[in-house]
């Protein structure tokens, strides 16, 4: 696709001219969006855009957009074994991959946001994130777990003393070594068993402490996302409970750990990830924080993924919608552009909207979390029950979002040389790893329960739009009955995380989004003017408004 | 996952056990479901159940499932060449594909219904084809075209009388071979070309009329399913405005007719099933009903396939409900089966109730179908309008019900080895072929404006239900007005075919589905008491009563 010269230039076909077919949307600015660029601008870093301008154009070239196809063509393979019956548990990748990966931690999307002081980094590393999710999404896993370890692991501060400079690096450096000679390091994290899942107090992986401090696991995991990374974060049952571990591929010595990689995952979408299942028998690791208190330790790294999964999903939605909307472009149909046809226009404004609405409280989810790394507790109050709030919801509505642009499309978007098939394939993930749907909405009901002040950030956040709209007004004033503690709460939980994402929502968009965005999102999520499926907005919607607001 | 022995009888691994782990979903009988059997009883086919019970235990076994594994696992091949250079544009397929052909054709699938005289016998093969359709879609594509083809073909009698006996047999005869030879047909179909899609008057393929009566195709159609069908319907533009005509891949000396297929479409989902790009050259073909009348000839089949398409959305929708129920009753998640937990229980009731509803659209269009064909007027003028807004919305809904049915099984439902991945891929195929979502929602519009018998019909139908429910008579009387002609009718065609379907859905609970189905349905989709995403049902709906509502 992103090869081709333009159509003119082809050979006829010997039976019939190719025509009206758009060309391929490559060689633009994917950081030249109105709601992006406002957005990190808002969250403070603007210092970052003209960086994130130069990322937008990589990632809009031709030459990224084959990496990203080659990398999910040519999956990555499971070498058990080397050539002489050695166990080595390795994973090759095709050159494609690297690439990616060299882009994403070149451009600080792993852990070089810790190392940076100025306010606003987490704003610009999650700008990038979702810049770069636009074109390829499974080299990031890697990419966010490397982001999302360093919290956790300062909890052991003689582990963070290591292992943090290079974490935090921006040189990608591949290949099992030990850890402490190489320029840059990826970790990863595995949580759940095959008996357990979300719930990760029943895993049954041991943890013996050995003569030297260190200790022994044994057991496996379920799900362990790229392998080759160089260390993990290990939930395993030792003597005082379940507690968290680092686990290195590669030991001090230089010899390999024990991490036995059964086979890799076949998964739907995210195909340029390998996900493995490893066995850990005698496999060396160290305490990382308390023992017994693994999940409070690993929840560090958790909640950092979470907010990267609505980053990523809101990326999805928007790089679903750009395709949608250079579609509809160029296409004519029934004598007219499709963009100019009153139906396309009412799809094509309810998913603009929809993304504006995700990006939008994806960014203000990342500007929490960068002033919260800074101490702003009001910030960390609010991020415990947004972050709930966003990953139940911008995820939730991923794949619905991402069904609608590719059916935009017609039967070109089912074909996967369109690239809507890996877009859809992609949009069920981040609802469901790092926790379903419903694990988070059962979170949002817990941070209810037993956070107060995560409650009272978030009604401060909504009031601040306060008089704006009545029907906001009117939406807030309903959920907060909602939101009492009940009975039947649980039953109620996902209406709960639905009702405030959506009020959460129009209180940015009133308080910073064009007037048809904001007026269009109130009518329809907060006031109900909408049907069930997108491309529902009633007539009193402004498209034109609407459609001003797309990301090409 | 189908072959494999119980999990307790599998040597143990050597770091862990594997338990809470659910059997595989086999070795059951699809149709005992409460929902399609009440259904094909009232639509007319209750001679029929027994076959149907076959059916569902054939659809139901580890064999059966086995071939659908395998027939989208390896996937059809084109061959352009023989070895020896000659050109011969065939598919080879593997042999699970052939046997689900044969289970499916045999079961009378294809066209054996306009063969059976029985009142209800189109009826007695929607039921048949929805329970194949919860195995494997792919193959029933020319299943489906088979079917569809036949009312078509009657409008030229001389070609129906020599093909229709084939068309409607229930033997399996694949390979290219002369077709009057042949002890079964199956029939594709080629309307879409590269730069019109659904804008079929754009179409440049060309025919000329030959000496001998016949015509000569050039050109080329961009999407041809199932290319090693006998015959095809194809569009081309004569002198007297686009025609439909009768294509074979066999002429009846023997020789291969021009088909030339460039190359099979490398497609999200529905992989068994061959997609083709064919080129006409001085090819072969019959008019088939009047010259310049093509789109009124095709259209008979169109409609047919239609249906076909809210069959397959209701099946779809169907067997994502059956494995996530199943998954939730045997998979214990902090100290319960996930079943029994409140929020997981909204989530599976609101499926439930969705798929509920769509699966007595499904056969109440089957039905009207069944009547229409019998001469019933008043179905056929019902049939007009509610085909339309059946295709909209319950093809609409698959891939939003298709994707939370497969986050309820978490990680697993990701791994291509759930077999949830092979529904979700193919989830958003049948609201794009037949008419995309926008193309069906405007051709409510264009029956209502056309046809008042329509409307008639429609109205005829809710208002059976009248004063049983009062949520469901406001939405009606809403719905009334939307339904008068406007300006602005296309921007809101959308909102009205949504609304229109849950209007009849909810006419059609009201009158024949249990009282917690029918409660729950106007409380959630007409009275709006609900998010837009499941599991948001009204702490009134009565959760268990909808639970025992379920296909497995």
């Amino acid at each position: 696709m992103s090869t081709a010269a333009a159509p003119q230039s082809r050979p006829a076909a010997t039976t019939h001219e190719v025509v009206n077919q758009p060309p391929p949307l490559a060689g633009h600015d994917v950081a030249d969006d109105p709601v992006l660029l406002e957005g990190v601008a808002r969250e403070g870093a603007a210092w970052h855009l003209e960086e994130l301008h130069r990322l937008g154009r990589t990632v809009g070239g031709e030459e990224a957009q084959r990496w990203a196809d080659q990398a999910n063509r040519y999956e990555p393979e499971l070498r058990t074994h080397d050539r002489y019956g050695h166990r080595i548990d390795e994973v090759d990748f095709h050159p494609a991959y690297h690439q990616l990966m060299d882009l994403s931690v070149g451009a600080g999307l792993a852990g070089a946001a810790w190392a940076d002081g100025r306010p606003g980094a987490h704003v610009a590393r999650a700008a990038g994130f979702m810049v770069v999710s636009t074109l390829e999404a499974g080299h990031l896993c890697p990419v966010s777990m490397t982001y999302a370890v360093v919290p956790a692991l300062r909890r052991s501060p003689e582990l963070a003393a290591v292992y943090e400079p290079l974490l935090t690096s921006r040189t990608y450096d591949p290949g099992l070594r030990v850890p402490a000679g190489k320029r840059g390091l990826l970790a990863g994290m595995g949580m759940t068993e095959k008996q357990g899942g979300s719930d990760v107090r029943a895993n049954t992986t041991t943890a013996e402490r050995a003569a030297d401090g260190s200790w022994r696991l044994r057991g496996h995991k379920w799900f362990t996302s790229a392998p080759m990374n160089d260390l993990f974060l290990v939930l395993a049952q030792a003597p005082g409970g379940l507690s968290c571990f680092l686990v290195p591929r590669v030991l001090p010595d230089g010899s390999r750990n024990t991490f036995r990689v059964q086979r890799l995952k076949e998964k739907l979408g995210n195909r340029s990830n390998a996900s493995s299942e490893p066995e850990f028998d005698d496999t060396v690791a160290w305490l990382v924080g308390d023992e017994g208190r693994g999940v409070r330790t690993i929840i560090d790294m958790v909640t950092m993924t979470r907010l990267d999964c609505v980053l990523g999903s809101a990326s999805g939605i928007r790089a679903g919608l750009a395709q949608a909307v250079h579609h509809a472009r160029y296409r004519s149909v029934f004598g007219a552009k499709l963009i100019d046809q009153p139906l396309m226009r009412n799809v094509l404004a309810d998913l603009a909207l929809e993304s504006e609405a995700a990006t939008t409280l994806a960014l203000r989810l990342a500007g929490a979390a960068d002033r919260a790394v800074r101490g702003d507790a009001g910030e960390r109050a609010f991020l415990r029950l947004a972050t709930a709030v966003g990953k139940y919801w911008v995820c939730k509505r991923q794949p619905v979002a991402v069904a609608e642009a590719l059916e935009c499309l017609g039967g070109n978007g089912y074909d996967e040389a369109s690239g809507m098939p890996r877009l859809y394939r992609e949009a069920p993930l981040n609802g469901i790893w790092e926790g379903s749907g419903n694990v988070n909405a059962l979170d949002l009901l817990r941070a209810l329960a037993r956070e107060p002040e995560a409650l009272e950030a978030f009604a401060a956040e909504v009031g601040a739009a306060a008089g704006a709209d009545r029907r906001l007004d009117a939406a807030w004033a309903e959920l907060r009955g909602e939101l009492r503690p009940a009975e039947d709460a649980e039953l109620r939980a996902r209406r709960i995380a639905e009702r405030a994402a959506l009020v959460l929502q129009g209180a940015l968009l009133v308080r910073y989004a064009p007037g048809a965005v904001a007026d269009a999102f109130c009518a329809s999520r907060l006031a109900g003017d909408r049907g069930l499926a997108f491309g529902t907005l009633p007539p009193s919607a402004d498209l034109a408004g609407l459609l001003t607001r797309l990301p090409v």
